[in-house]
This record gives structure tokens, sequence and C-alpha cells, in this order.
């Protein structure tokens, strides 16, 4: 596989494992537990089965969409994750780059290997900013001013990281790398609250945190129809349906396999998107006739930028594109607005709410 | 197994594969994507279980029916499939042959080896011809032209097509194999429509393709209950249920998973024929208790050819009918008439349309 | 293991497998086309759950019942399978006299390697005869005779063999050894009908072989209600649930899990057996659970007879017999009478009727 | 692994199985038959699925229970097990003594290497006793008294046992050790009852026992609901859910897979406790949202007092703990009564009762 070029996301997967050191390695592949969710997360998309229609007119295939109102080419977010700097000189700025190229939306990772101002001096398209709640609230309050500052149009509330998961193959090996500062929380204060290893955050932090700014907040790490209906009810313009890439606590749901019941209990009061396990055009494309306005890619991005910075990046982006466009086309669908539930064979295997 | 005479077909399998071109044999066995639709084909059929009847006169069994009126020796065709002259020197004139040996339909393959003017020389059996719509309509009335010249019985339009899939094994080594012309192109000229790799194909071509011939135009590639309905309304006659070998797009139904909904939109309108994972003659059985009038065979023809040539192939369809003349005896169904659904062990684990 | 007792079913097979000249091994074990059903008739017992019940006086525990009137000393029985003649000097009666000594009955082989009244004489306990109906019925009626000399309480019927199924890896192999004669059709005439290889039989055959004799007559083969509901009609004393250890046709239900539809159809009409793939105490306690009143056991006898004849079969009975004595005292069941539906966990994978 | 210090149960059983003589080993870990009810017992805890919630203010997680009234510091207990003191001097002691530590209630074990006085001066939590009645009635009386001489605040008879489990592996090489006495059986004059292998008790025998004791009795060992509604009618105050670690009977439900069913038939009469698989804090929980009370760990406590005496133990227990505590964490429930079914994403393909 060397010397030809990559024609899907394993490859550039394959490729990057022979040149990411393996502490490194197994901090980004890893999964909680026993990696039950991690491996279901890929399994459960592959469950899916699909219903294509025949001799429509395909001649033409639309993927694009908007998020929260900014256009996008089409319905694949850049999902954040880091860290970047270590894969590639310019980090999260190459893969800023390669998503303005391909006329993405990339949400930038608060745990950034560079600054959010360098970040979006480096994007051309729309950029949102993850945020942790941890440390206290005049931390989070200095992030926040940082992504109003770089033009941030939304920000995404990590939710499910009150304590970090333990990642075990990490666990073993963690101590042998030597992991870099978190570039946005260059110069601001220590925390003051009793440090814990995790991000707690509660409905309350978020009322005050929509008191405090204006950017549009998503929540992150939602896999329910309860915490999705207390969502709408707040009127949260958009839900991230995640599992935190099966890195936070094994044995929970596969994102796909929670996606129908947010979609349900959202009912159509904002959008929801899908972030974990995506690797193939079909996932996009499942994905979105399961309700979902678009998808989020983490790992794959990350395999590109160690293989070939923004290029590798854009490349990754590219290879899923155009895998969706062949899915929208095989599937009689030119058009997101043609993706619905009747492209879903649903079999009786699923899981059902109690 | 060297010198052993093949006993099934998969026997052929493993001869055929030590005599084709590694880069050939990529091209022939391969799947879209991650290959679970091909790998779903056979598990599809190997899932289904049969309620066998006993102490019913079997002492003579059957195959014969009609396929559009024309009397064949049994419910087994073969599948359009190429390309057959890198296989053996007469190519698809070999498999005509053959195939009329054992009263079998062939539908030829639109790109085929040999013109097919010169496959219906070879054939002593009825014949089709399948097209591919694709450059432009002019390319596309010279084909309908050759087939009724040709003499051939009905016309069988891939709808799957609208692009080629993507076959990854092949796309790693295709470029190492010098691949043929396709003869009944010959003399054509080129096509004026801007080129995509696929053979793009609407309702209003098809609409098109009935008013310039009277051939009955047969759909193959249908796997939705919602296709057949409209194939219905149109007097479409008979419709191939098929994903193409699951060379089309990774994760659509296995074709055999999609028989049961269509044959029930098709309520009779039509003859369903399914193509798609068939290697045993249980598999056979299967399909015409589903409401197949017959299956399809494509993979295994070629090993026959492969192995020994015409008579090669005169052995798989012997084989498979030997077998499928057995399950017929041993599960008390003298006719196929006599094959319905109450042969079929109904699981819970089937999709059902959302 | 060499010098270890065997403690199971499972270490005669692989005692067995060291002895057994490979071609004949090769036929013993064999299943017809890719084994599933041969595979699914011990998987389908491992799906079966139990839910044991506690607190019982099961101090003593007594496996007695009666098999067509017959007192026998639990209700596992010796199916008919052969070539026992092949695997110990004394074959067939050798395992009549094992037999006796465990007061279980013993359905002798039509096509034993040792005739009838042989078999009779060595037996010490109840003995039936299996019957093919192939040949003619005047062979057929010969055999019956012979049987009702030699004193068998009843016959019984093999329904599933109009043609022989392939047993492929037998068809491999079989022409490299030496098969004996029937010893039960020594002196008979040639048969006159034209030889197919097969024992076809029909319900009219049935008729008339009731005519000739006044032995209750079992149906050996069935796996349909329709087809209990045809037996039931016409007064059939018993009933064997079997797929002929998955040798005839590949694809057909497990026996076991064909067991409920027969026995909910027969309702109570006649004795319901059940062959194919028991090998665990536990699993003569399930089949009995859901309706049978005997199991039959093949494949192990033919073990326990190549290992240590009459001896070795006696302790394959034994083994059975107390792990399914120690299987009624851990669920709480004492008696036969004790074990019904309520000791079975009915999962939702099962096969319902079309 | 050797220096890396365990950070998980499983690296416990991989370091204790290092340690332990291969025969004791074998004995440890061995399951009735084939061992499919013991692989069943963690596939079932890893079928279940969990939804978690999200905004929950999880500063404070508090495990603390009762247990028949007995304050603990979680929701789990020591399970009787042994031989203990093969595994370390100290043997129960050791165990007893590391439980007070963390806060857990320990059930001696009946076949204790030490005596329950020990056991009981080695004990700073609550301790209950362990029951076999077996033998006769005046030796479960003898020790029905050791029992409340050394303080144990209740019983647990075990119902699972009228007969010892073959475990087949075990029985291959159990003669090659020499077995140590039981030490709560010192002193007693030999049993008067006929010895079979195994501790037969019924309900009359239950009767009897609350005659003579007013200590309460926990039933170890129930599986389904109408032993539960038997349970529940004479005011049992605790069941023991629990298959013996697969060690019983081959075939019968997972523990997990039972405890619905009991849960439900007991209707809040009784406590329930979980015993089988469990080796995650999430197994924990699971059991938890599932309405049981508790869980027992068994084999987990013997790895740790194997690897490292009590302070094992006490590693073994407090890992436990801390990944049920992340796991509450992360679901949202930072106390057990916030552990309910809302927690679980039923699966279709869980066991449905007859």
């Amino acid at each position: 596989m060397t010397d030809a070029p990559p024609i899907n996301l394993f490859d550039y997967e394959a490729l990057a494992e022979a040149k990411i050191p393996p502490v490194l390695w197994d901090y980004l592949v890893d999964g909680a537990g026993d990696g039950i969710t991690l491996t279901e997360n890929r399994r459960a998309f592959e469950r899916i089965v699909l219903r294509p229609r025949t001799l429509v007119d395909v001649s033409r295939i639309d993927l694009s969409t908007s998020l929260l109102g900014a256009p996008v080419r089409s319905p694949i977010m850049i999902a954040p994750c880091g860290p970047q700097g270590e894969l590639c000189p310019e980090g999260d700025c190459a893969t800023a780059e390669a998503a303005g190229r391909t006329g993405m939306l990339m949400v930038a990772s608060g745990g950034a290997s560079r600054a959010i101002a360098d970040i979006a001096a480096a994007a051309t398209g729309p950029l949102w900013m993850q945020l942790y709640h941890y440390g206290d609230r005049p931390r989070t309050e200095a992030i926040v001013r940082r992504a109003e500052a770089a033009g941030c149009l939304a920000l995404a509330l990590t939710v499910d990281s009150p304590r970090f998961g333990r990642k075990e193959r990490s666990l073993r090996t963690e101590d042998e790398y030597d992991w870099p500062e978190l570039a946005n929380y260059a110069g601001l204060p220590a925390p003051t609250a009793p440090s814990i290893r995790g991000a707690p955050v509660t409905w309350a932090d978020l009322d005050w945190l929509r008191t405090i700014t204006s950017l549009p907040i998503v929540l992150k790490g939602i896999l329910t129809a309860e915490d999705a209906e207390l969502a709408a009810v707040r009127g949260v313009p958009g839900i991230v349906v995640s599992n935190h890439g099966g890195r936070q606590l094994d044995g929970v749901l596969a994102s796909v396999d929670a996606l129908p019941e947010v979609v349900e209990a959202a009912a159509g009061s904002c959008e929801i998107y899908l972030d974990g396990g995506v690797r193939r055009g079909t996932d996009v494309l499942k994905a979105v006739a399961l309700g979902a306005r678009a998808v989020l890619i983490g790992r794959p991005v990350l395999w590109g930028l160690a293989v070939n910075g923004a290029d590798g990046v854009f490349d990754v982006l590219t290879l899923l594109r155009r895998e969706l466009t062949d899915a929208m086309a095989l599937t009689g669908r030119p058009t997101l607005a043609d993706v619905d539930g009747s492209l879903i064979a649903f079999s009786k295997l699923r899981h059902s709410r109690a």
C-alpha cells in the first residue's frame, strides 16, 4: 500500500498508524473499558441496510445544506479532536485550511494545539468552537470571549465528560509521552474549583452560559430522548448525538443507534448532528436518512493530517464527499432533501426504549 | 481437488481461481466498498430455512416453466456478465451454446466480448439482451436494433448503474490489465452526452425506449416495493431483483431479502426474477418459494467457462439443475407450481419496511 | 485423553475418530450440502435456555416412561444407523445387548450389518425396526415379515429419503471404501422398480403397509405441522421429528426447531420423538420439555461401538442417562411428568411458521 | 503486564492465573458442561446497552445503601467462595479484613478454609454466612449455631445444589490436588443421611430452618419468577439471583437475564441480589438498573487474594468501586436511587417467559 494512493478512509488509517508514535496512536484510537461501544459505533452502521431507488435523474447531485443558517457544501463537519499539533506542525490550522477548501464546517477543539484566533485566521469556511466547562466559570467565560473574538459562529458545549473516561490502552502507556499544553488556556489563571479529572457541566451552567454570550450553543454528547426533550424545551438550537467516539463510558449506545430517538424527541425543534463511527459515504447517507442534518468526522481527519498535513485532510474529506455523492446517485436521491427514512430497511434487531 | 471432478459450484470457483489471471479474478469477484452486500447475498440465502414435506409422489420432478411466454427447461437463467472472451476464446458464444444444451435462457451482456449477432448464431435456446443506457439515445437505439436483428426475445435494461460502483479490489489493480473492447459498440459513433462513468437512465428514458421497439423490456436492478409499484403501473413485463452482484453500492439489501417486498408490490402484474448469490439448488428453490419465477446466475457461469469452456458452463448448469431437482424431491414439491411460501420457515430476523 | 476415561459423549467422538478409517469416518459424520443443517442441529439445542426450579425434593429421580406401551427405563432410544458391523465385529448385536442392559429401546436399522433375527436374539430390551421402502412392495413386505418374525414391537418407516442426500464429504471419498452388504436384504430378489438412488414412499404406500401388518408404524423424518396433521388424521401412533442427522437436504429446519410445531399439530394424538443433535443430558431434557416423549441418539452410539464394542455403547448410554438424571435434579423435576414447557426460556429468535 | 499495576479485574485474572497451581486454577474458573452458561454470564452483561443522561450535577457520587438494614458503603458484596486458604495463608480472614476496609458486606462461605468465628474476628464490616444443607439437620443446625455465635447478620442458604454440577475441566484433574478440610465442619459428627454428592434442600427444610434461628435467611440460587413468588409468599427477606457461577447446570439462564423476571415477581417484597459474571463497574450499574439492590463478586476476589492477599482483595474491590463511581457520574446518576430501568436500552433479543 505504501506507494499506491489511498482510495478510502481505512487506507488513511493504515498509513497513519505507520507514521504516528505508538503511544500517541494508542491514545487516538482508544476506547473506554472493553471497547464495546467503540466497536459498536462501526457495527451499528454496518447493520443498517439501504433501500435504493432507481430510474431517477441523478445527473446532478447536490450535497449542499446549511448548519445553523451558514451555508456549507456538504453535510460533513470536522469534529473537535486533538492533539493536532502532534500530527503536523500547522496542527489545527492545517485542518481549518483543508475544511475551507472543501466548503465544510470545522468545529475547533477547545483543547486544540493552536489558539482559536490562529485557527480562525487559517479558516476560509464556517467555524464553531468546542467548549469544555472545566475549572470554573471565569475560565469558561474567558474561552467564550476568545471564540467570539475569533468569529466563531457557534459554541459546541461538551456535556458527556463530567469525568474523563478510562481509556485503558492509554492508561497503560500515557506516561511515556510528553503531552503538549492546550493553547486556548494560555494566559488564563489556574482553576479555582477543586480539580477533578473531567469537565462537569449542568443545565444550570448552560443557562448561565446563555446569559453571557449571544452565540448559539450546541450540546455535544446527548444520547437519549429525555435529554433531547429537555434541550428542546430550552430552545437549544443544535444537538450532537455522540458518545465521544466510545471514549467515555463503555456500554453506552452506539451513536447511530441513539439517533432515531433523539430525532423523534427533538421533533424538528433543532438541528441534530451525528458523531461517531462515520467512515464511509454510505454512513453519512444513513445518518441523514435517520434524521441527522450532518455528521462529524474525527479520527479520519487526524489520519489525513498525519499522513499529509492539510492536503491529507483535504483528500480524506474529498474521498468521503465523493463516496457520499456516489451513494446519493446510486440510491436515487439527488439532493439531501430526498434522503428520508424510506431509504432504510429497518431490521427487527434495533434497540427499543424501555 | 485438481484431479477429482467438481461436484458443486464452489469447486468450480476454486478451479477457476487457479486459472484466471489475478487482476481479472479481482475484477470478477469484487464487490463495492467493504463487501458487506456481496457477503450478505450469500448469507441471506443461508439464513432461509426450509420446511420439507414428505410422503408425496416425487418420482417425476418437473422443472420446466416459461419466461415471458418462452418455454424453458428450468427456472435458471444465465445472467449478463463479462468479459467472457477473456476466459475462453469463444467467449459468450460458448456460454450461449451451453445454455441451449440445457434448455436455459441466456441474457447476453450488452458489454459482451462478442457481438449479439454472433451470440445469437451460437444460441439454440431463448436469448435476451441486457442493455446499458449510456452515452446517448442514438447509441442505445443502435444497440436495440442489433438485438432485434439478432432475434432477441426481450431486453433487460440495467437500472442500477447511473454511476459504476467503486469495486475497491479492482480499483487497486485494474490498470495492470489490458481490457478488451466491447463488441456490441463496434462501429458506433462516440457518445455525445458528457461522459460520466455510468449508465444513467430514468423513467423517461424507459418511456422513450418503449416507443422505439416492440420487444418486451425487463428492468434489471430493482430492490424496493416502491419501484416495483411504479413498474407495475407502467405495465413492465418483468423485473430482475438484483444489486448487481454487490458491485454497485455496498450496504444495500441482499437481493433475496428484497425479493418478498418486490413480489408483494408487483402483485402478480409481471414476472419477477432473482439475481445475486445463487450457488445451490436450494437457493433456486428458496427464491421460487418467495415468489421468483426464475433466478439468474452470473459468476458461476464464468467459473465454468474459465475451467472448461462451453462444457464447463454446461457442467455448472447441470450440477445446479441436479441440485434443484434433488431439493424439489426432498421437499415434496414435484413441480414449480408446488413451490410456495409454506416451504419457508420465516424467522423473526428479517428486515421490515420502514 | 488417551488414558483418561471418557466423561462425556464428545470424548467418545474424539476417541472414535482416532480409531475409525478416515473414509468411513467421513461417511459417518457427513452432512448434506454445506452442512448448515448438520451444524444447526447442535446449535439449536445450545440456543435453548433452561429455567431451573429449586427447593424441590429431588432425592429420587425417575426417568422411566413407556414407548407405544412398552416400558423403558429412560426416554432415550437408539437411532437406526450403520454400518455397525464395520465398527465392531458383533455390530448391531452388540448395540442391542448394550441397549437392553440400560433398559433402553433400540430401533434396529433396515440397513443393519446383521439380520434383524440376530439382533433380536441379542436384545434383552424392546426392539423396533426401521424400514426403507425402496425397490418395490414385495421387497418391503419381505422385510416386514422378517421384523414380525423377530418380535419387533413396531416399524419406523423412513419418509425423508425419496432420494438419498448428497453428502459431499463422502461423495469425494466413498469409492475408496469397500462397503458391506445389507444383511436384511440377503436372499431377496432384485427390485423390480426402476432403480433410483433413494427410498421413495407415499401416503398410499403407508396405507398399503398398514394393510399387510398389525405392527404399529411410526413415521421417521417429519418436520412440519402439515405432515403431522396428515399423520394424526390417519391415526399414526408415533412420529420421529428428524432431518436424518442433516444428511438429506441442507437448509431444512434443525430438528429441535421443528419439534414445537409438530407437537402442537399432533395435539396429543400420537407420541412424538426427537432425533438429531442430542449429545447432552440437557438436550434430552429440552426435547422432553418441548413435547417429545423420547429422543433418539445415533452417531454417539457408533462412537461407543467403535471405541469399546457393547461396553462402549453401554458407557455412552450410561453417561447420557446420568447427565439427564443430574439435569432433572438440578432443574427440580424428579419425574418426566414434571418436565414441561415452563422449563424453557423462549427467546424471540425462534422460527415462526409462514 | 508483570510490572505495571493492574488497572481492572481482568488484569488480576491474568496475574492470578500465573500464580495459582493449574489444577486449582481449573477448579476455580470451571463451568458445568460445555461452559455455555459460564460464557453467557458475561455476554449477557455485554449485550445490555446503557442510556446515559447528561448535564446532571454529579459532583458527589453516593454509592451507599443498606443490605437487610445494615448500612454498607457500596452495593457490592463478597460472594461465598473458596478454598481461600489455598490462595493465601490468612484465607477468608484476609478477605474479611479487606471487605471491612472498603465498607462492603462479606458472605462467608460455609466451605471456608477458616472457621466462621475466625472470619468474624477479622471482619470489621457486616458479615453473612452461606449455608449448604447437606448431610442432615443436626449438622446444619450446628453450623447455624456457629454463625449465630460469630455474629453473622444473616444466613444465605444455597438452594441450587441438590447435586454438585459436573465441572468437566475439574473432573479431569481434581485427583491430582490435595484438597483441604472444611473448617466449619471440624468437630461435627459424620452425616447420618445417605451421602450423595450435593446439598439437597426443600421448602420444608427452609421452614424448619426458620424455626431454629431468628437470623434472616436469604435464598441463594433462584432463577425464576415462580420460585421468587413462592419465596415472597413465605416472607423470605432476600434472594440471590445466581446460577452458581455457571458451575451447576449448563444451559440455564445467565443470571442477569433472569434478574428482571425475579424482580418483577418479588414485587418489592424482598431484596434481590445479583451474582454471576460481574467484572466491571458498568455491570454493577446494569444490575442495579434492572432491580438488584446489590451484586456479589466471587472469582475476582480470589484473583486479588492470590495476587496480593488482603491488599489484593482491597485493590480489586477499590477498582470495581471506582469504575462504578465513574459509571454513575457518566450516566448522570449521582445516587443509587437515581439508577432505574430508564438507564437500559432494551433490545428485542431478550428472553421472554413461555
